[in-house]
């Protein structure tokens, strides 16, 4: 089973097709790639990789600090978003949580791997997958210690934004946000919970850059919280040093590219309204709006399953990611993320030969 | 208090001297610094960062194999010998545990993170640090969840060989060794336990890459182990990308450099031996012959200590270890590693004037 979208190397092998070329629709990486200054600053200090990174990251925390309009003391840097996710489970340590769902699978590993009772709070088809505040605030009681929350949600590119956040805030013990993609988000703004941490004990944000910034090889991702008690547990009991030298010097450069950034928005939401103009005229696909860089489709033709499409796609080297295999989906269920305008055209151009 | 050699950021604003400037025989780093082929095929590859590393990290695990001659199945990689050591110790969990002392800090570290007693066993100065086999037997028993040991060993440069290691094995639950410093050692055959991995269930090898291949800041170790169910359990709890694309990408063109490791070997023994005859003709230092690329001193002259020492040497941007703050040993002791001809010869100079 495809866990992540990236597993570029599984589709090589099962499928017999050169890793390099794959058109890749499931991994939710910025199709722009690094800009010309990334590139330039690496080749310019190769030899950072002789030294040990500043085991405070004190530049790095900086650029975030700037980047997020956040306090730098707030900040705690990792391997990736996942370490981040980790680091805070395992010390915050709930008994009992529950995961607005179906969601990105790795909360769910790590809350079994201390052993934690888990509830999945379900997002529904027939409310378009938007989350139900009511409802949950419904489930959440004295015993739950922590509600986690992908905002803009993966698979679903659903949100929520701050006015709902802060409802959630007051009622939960505590409240992880992943905003993996809420750089994406036309609503950035009224999305981002970075602003809320000031303001709220209770509330920790995990940022990666494996998409937005397309750098899922550098494994850099952020946590912002404000809470004493669980930064100085993460300090005392994290790997002094798993940002690594190059990943360090990338994230300084990397959040004051306002070039990159504003480019790739620009990019994102124009294909977006393309992409969906599109698919609104496809009878066979629903599609759901989307604050990522991403769409959830689901076929409404019975004729075909999301593994079928994803096995006649991938003949012609396109991978989608089949979402089947994510809780409460089923094989109806399948999303893409957006390219490059070229290969947008194509997947559409193949989705209404397969599915017209 | 400096834990670690390599705190370079920090030696900058307590002395207020440039990064850039200081001559750094604390960090144990080989002076060589990185090939040209690394360089290279950093430079030709810096695109690898838009793609996640391969999660099996089939091909590193292939190079290490070759290079440590074990089995692929048998290694795990993970963000430097920090990460590994930490899985280790995390996922055996162990109640009661040796650590062989005077050593490095971050076994100590890991095993109170797990609430696990710690008993010293205390490497013996008028032994000249020499690992005393028989009484550690004496306090191995059938409480004693795990032994660790680094071999050669920081700071004393001591080491125990293959024929030792089997006695130790045959006697404990488990035994870690951490091999950090092994491959600068003239006995490295003599001394890896990496062939006998294979044949002992109870055995966990720690390499590092930092300090011999000077790569610090990819954050690169690996661990090689026989034992599945420790084996299992790590995989099953560990990050799936703790070692970034160009850490894994470098590893894997690193360990078949034959030509570097040569070099590197060479440098390190014309080296030590010209440095260790110069010292033996000042009168005030005792040294203790090391399987090391670093050499642990005594000052036999009660008008100085290691921390004046340091203090003095610091002011001409030479940086040794002040190696007070290791258990059993005090303010007496000073570590240097071996750096250029020019350099050591720097040092060398600068000892006679201050010592003798």
């Amino acid at each position: 089973m495809l866990k992540h979208g990236g597993d570029l190397d599984i589709i090589e092998k099962t499928y017999n097709i050169s890793k390099d070329k794959i058109i890749d629709f499931s991994g939710n990486i910025n199709p722009l790639g690094i800009s010309k200054k990334i590139e330039n600053v690496i080749k310019n200090n190769i030899n950072i990789i002789t030294t040990y990174p500043d085991k405070n990251y004190t530049a790095l925390k900086k650029s975030i600090s700037y980047y997020c309009k956040c306090n730098e003391n707030n900040i705690i840097v990792g391997n990736g978003a996942t370490e981040i996710i980790s680091l805070f489970i395992k010390n915050l340590s709930p008994k009992n949580a529950i995961i607005v769902s179906p969601s990105y699978s790795e909360y769910e590993r790590e809350l079994k791997n201390i052993n934690c009772n888990i509830k999945f709070f379900h997002l529904k088809e027939e409310e378009n997958f938007l989350l139900n505040i009511d409802n949950l605030l419904t489930i959440i009681n004295d015993n739950i210690d922590l509600l986690i929350l992908c905002n803009p949600n993966n698979p679903t590119g659903t949100a929520i934004n701050n006015e709902q956040i802060k409802i959630l805030l007051s009622k939960c013990k505590f409240l992880m946000i992943d905003e993996t993609y809420a750089e994406f988000s036309n609503e950035k703004e009224n999305i981002c919970a970075t602003k809320l941490v000031n303001d709220y004990d209770n509330l920790f944000v995990v940022r990666g850059t494996s998409k937005f910034f397309a750098v899922p090889g550098i494994r850099l991702g952020y946590g912002i919280c404000k809470n004493e008690n669980i930064l100085y547990k993460i300090n005392k009991h994290k790997d002094p040093w798993s940002v690594n030298s190059i990943a360090n010097l990338i994230g300084i450069t990397m959040f004051n590219d306002e070039e990159y950034i504003q480019k790739t928005r620009d990019l994102i939401f124009s294909e977006k309204q393309s992409i969906l103009k599109q698919l609104s005229n496809i009878e066979n696909i629903k599609f759901y709006n989307s604050n990522c860089n991403f769409i959830l489709c689901k076929i409404l033709n019975n004729k075909t399953t999301s593994t079928k499409l994803f096995e006649n796609l991938i003949k012609e080297n396109i991978l989608i990611r089949d979402a089947k295999n994510f809780t409460f989906l089923d094989a109806t269920f399948f999303r893409f993320c957006i390219l490059s305008k070229k290969n947008n055209q194509l997947l559409i151009e193949k989705l209404k030969n397969i599915l017209l």
